[in-house]
C-alpha cells in the first residue's frame, strides 16, 4: 500500500505522548481532547485539510490515541496516523456536517461514553480556532456527569522543545524561504503587478529548496506596499510595484508542514533618510535582543532589550517582538505559547525555536527585518542566511 | 491617499445590512457581534489575514457597524471598511493577543457596554471557527446583564443570494479555475513530482485570468494520487505522477475573496473499465442533478436525483453532493448554509451560487468531476466551460 511517507517514526509519536501524558497526570485530568490540528498532527501524524468540520484526537493515559473525525476522514486518518488499529480511528456520520438541527460533538459524547469517560476529568482546549462555543455546550450537554475543563496550550507547551528530526524539516523550509526572498530581490522592479510577483513567490516556495518539496504555509504571504504597508495584515492585488514605495514581504517556507516565518522590506528607489534611521535602529535593536537569546534566559529578555535599544532610538513599539515556531496549519503560523514581550517569563532552552519579528510601523510605510532563532545550548542560531538589511533596487 | 479599491460601493454594505437587520429585528435581537471572517467582510468590506487573533464586527439597529480587533489591525480595518468615521474602527491593546491571563473578549465587552448594549439582546456566532469556547465565556462573564444568544448563521443566511456585482466576481474567479484546469492538462505527465504541479497551478490562480487577478483560495489545492485519492482532504508531497494512476484536483479560482472552486479527475495511461463506469455513472448523474437545478425547487431536488441515478447505475454516495458558495475565507469556500442532500428543503433562488460536488469515492481511488453554478431565472447556469469528463492523457 502506497502511503504518504511517516514523517517520523512511532517512537516519536510514543515520546510526544509519555510527555503529554505527564503533564494531564499533574494536572489530574484523565483525557484530553485535542483539537488544535497542530496539535492533533505532532500527537499522531495526522494531515490533512478536514479541520474545518470537528475533528480532534483522544488521549488517555492507556494506549495509543484515537482520532475522530467526519467519516470520509477516517481515510485520509488510516494514511497518516500512527495508529495502526482500525479501532483508533473513529468517524461521525456525513449528516452531522454543517446541519444546524444536529451536532457531531453529540457524536463524540457518545464516543467517550464508549471510552469509559462519561465520568472522568476531560481536558479541553477552549481557546482554540476550531473548538466553537457550541461545540462546548453540545459535549457540555452530552457528558453531564463528566468533568470538563479548559486545557488550552497543554499540547502546545510539549510542542516548544524541538527534536533533531523536527529541527531538521524546520531547517528545510528555511531553505525555501531564503529561496522566496531572493526570488523577490530578482523580479520586483516598478510595473510588475503584485499578484504576478506573489504568483511567482508561491510557487518557488512549494517547489522547495535543496531537494526538499515546500508544503503550505499556515498564513499567505502578506506584502502591502506604501501607505498599505502601515497595516500588518493586508495580502495583495493587482497594483503595479512603484518606484518610492517600500513593500514589506512577511512569508514562510515550509516543509511537512513545519514552518520558516521570515519577512523582509523591499525598497524601489532612493531610500529615504526616514527609512535608513528605521533601518539602522531596527538592526541595532536586533542585535541587542539576540544578545539575550541564550538558554536560562527569560522570553521577555530579548523583549525588554530589543525595545530597550529601540527607544533609544527614538522608535516606539508596543507590540509583541517575537513568538514560538514549528508544526503549524492555518490560520496561524505561531505556536501560541511563548511571546517575546514583557512579563514572558519563560526559560529559554535549546531546542527552542522562535520567530523574532521585530516589525516597525512607520507613519507611511512598515519595515520588518525579522529572523527565525534556534535556541542552542550556549546561545542561538539563525535559520537563514538572508541578508539582514533593507532591500534595495534602484 | 492610495488605499485597497472598494470591492463594493457603499450602498450595496448599506442594502446588506438592511437586509441583515431585518432578519435581526425577527430574531428579537437589538445587536449582533459577528466574527465569521466571510461575514466581516461581506458586512463591512473588511479584509486582511488577521483573524488568527479575536475580531469582530458589531451591528445594532443604528449607525455604521463597528469593527472591532487588535490595534494594529485598525490600520488594515481603516483602509479596507465602507465606513468613514474612525469612532467605528476600534482596537484592543497587544498584550491580549495569546495571553493566557487575559482574554481580548474583556475588552469587547467594555466597549458593548460603552455603546449602550450592557443589557442588550445579542446575538454571536456559537458555531463560527473563530468563536471559541473561551471567547464565549470571557464575553459573558464581562457582560453578566446582556441576553446573548446564538445566531450563527444569520449572516450567512443573507449572503446566499448573489449581487450583479459578486457575480461578475464569481464569474472572474471561474475564469481563473478553469485556466488552472487547462494547465494541469497541459504538464501533468508521469514523472512530474507533484508538488512542481501545485506550484505551477498556484501560480496560475494567482497572476488570473481575462485581466482579473487571482486571490488566496480558501482551501489549498488537493491534489492525491492513487491510494491517496480514496481519501478526500490530503493535500501534497513530492511523490512523482505515475502512469496507471489516477489524481483528483480539488482547487478553486479566486476573485476579491470569492471563490470558484471546480474539481476534475485526471487519469495517466489507459483508464481501467473501473473508472470509465464511474466516470459514465457520475456524468449521468450530475445531469440528473442539474435537471432539478432551478427557482422553485428544493436543495434536496438536486441531491435525490443526483442520488437516485448514481443508485441506479450501481454507486452509493452518503455524503452531501453540494453546497452554497461565494466570499470566503480559510479554512472553507463553503458557505455554510445550504447543503444538496437530503432533508434540506431550502427554495431555490435565482442568484444562489453552489458548488455541485458529486464526488465518488472507490476502493482504489477518487472521482471528482464538479461543477460551480448559479441559479438563473428559469434554471441554472455553469460557471465554468471545463470540459466535463475525466481528463486522460496517455
Amino acid at each position: 500500500m502506497t502511503t504518504f511517507e511517516a514523517n517520523f517514526p512511532t517512537s516519536e509519536y510514543q515520546r510526544r505522548i509519555t510527555k503529554t501524558r505527564a503533564e494531564m497526570a499533574l494536572r489530574g485530568l484523565d483525557a484530553i481532547f485535542v483539537t488544535d490540528p497542530s496539535n492533533m498532527s505532532w500527537l499522531t501524524g495526522y494531515d490533512g485539510w478536514s479541520f474545518y468540520v470537528f475533528q480532534g484526537v483522544i488521549l488517555t493515559h492507556d494506549g495509543d490515541p484515537v482520532w475522530w473525525g467526519r467519516a470520509m476522514d477516517t481515510l485520509g486518518a488510516r494514511r497518516t496516523v500512527f495508529m495502526e488499529s482500525d479501532d483508533m480511528i473513529r468517524g461521525y456520520d456525513d449528516t452531522f456536517v454543517q446541519n444546524p438541527a444536529k451536532h457531531p460533538m453529540q457524536e463524540l459524547a457518545k464516543l467517550l461514553d464508549e471510552l469509559g469517560l462519561a465520568s472522568a476529568r476531560i481536558g479541553v482546549e477552549m481557546d482554540n480556532y476550531y473548538y466553537s462555543a457550541a461545540a462546548h455546550a453540545a459535549l457540555l450537554a452530552g457528558l453531564p456527569q463528566a468533568k470538563i475543563s479548559d486545557c488550552t496550550g497543554l499540547v502546545n507547551w510539549q510542542r516548544a522543545v524541538k527534536s533533531d528530526r523536527e529541527i531538521d524539516y524546520m531547517r528545510r523550509a528555511a531553505r525555501i524561504v531564503e529561496t522566496m526572498h531572493a526570488r523577490i530581490v530578482e523580479l520586483a522592479e516598478p510595473g510588475l503587478r503584485k499578484n504576478d510577483l506573489i504568483a511567482d513567490i508561491y510557487a518557488t516556495g512549494i517547489r522547495g529548496a535543496d531537494g526538499h518539496w515546500g508544503d503550505y504555509p499556515a498564513i499567505v504571504p502578506m506584502a502591502p506596499s506604501g501607505m498599505d504597508a502601515t497595516a500588518p495584515h493586508l495580502t495583495w492585488d493587482d497594483r503595479p510595484m512603484k518606484t518610492g514605495e517600500a513593500t514589506f514581504f512577511e512569508i514562510a517556507g515550509a516543509h511537512r508542514r513545519y514552518q520558516c516565518p521570515q519577512s523582509r522590506t523591499l525598497f524601489l528607489g532612493k531610500v529615504p533618510d526616514k527609512y535608513r534611521d528605521a533601518e539602522t535602529a531596527v538592526l541595532d535593536a536586533v542585535e541587542a535582543g539576540l544578545e539575550q537569546a541564550r538558554p536560562g534566559n527569560q522570553a521577555q529578555d530579548i523583549a525588554n532589550a530589543f525595545n530597550a535599544a529601540l527607544n533609544k532610538a527614538g522608535y516606539i513599539k508596543d507590540s509583541r517582538c517575537g513568538y514560538a515556531i514549528g508544526i503549524s496549519y492555518p490560520p496561524d503560523w505561531g505556536e501560541r505559547t511563548i511571546s517575546f514581550r514583557k512579563g514572558d517569563t519563560t526559560i529559554l532552552e535549546p531546542g527552542m525555536t522562535f520567530h523574532f519579528m521585530p516589525a516597525l510601523w512607520l507613519d507611511d510605510g512598515g519595515l520588518e527585518i525579522t529572523e527565525p532563532i534556534l535556541i542552542t545550548e550556549t546561545g542561538y542560531e539563525c535559520f537563514c542566511t538572508t541578508p539582514r538589511a533593507l532591500v534595495v533596487k534602484a
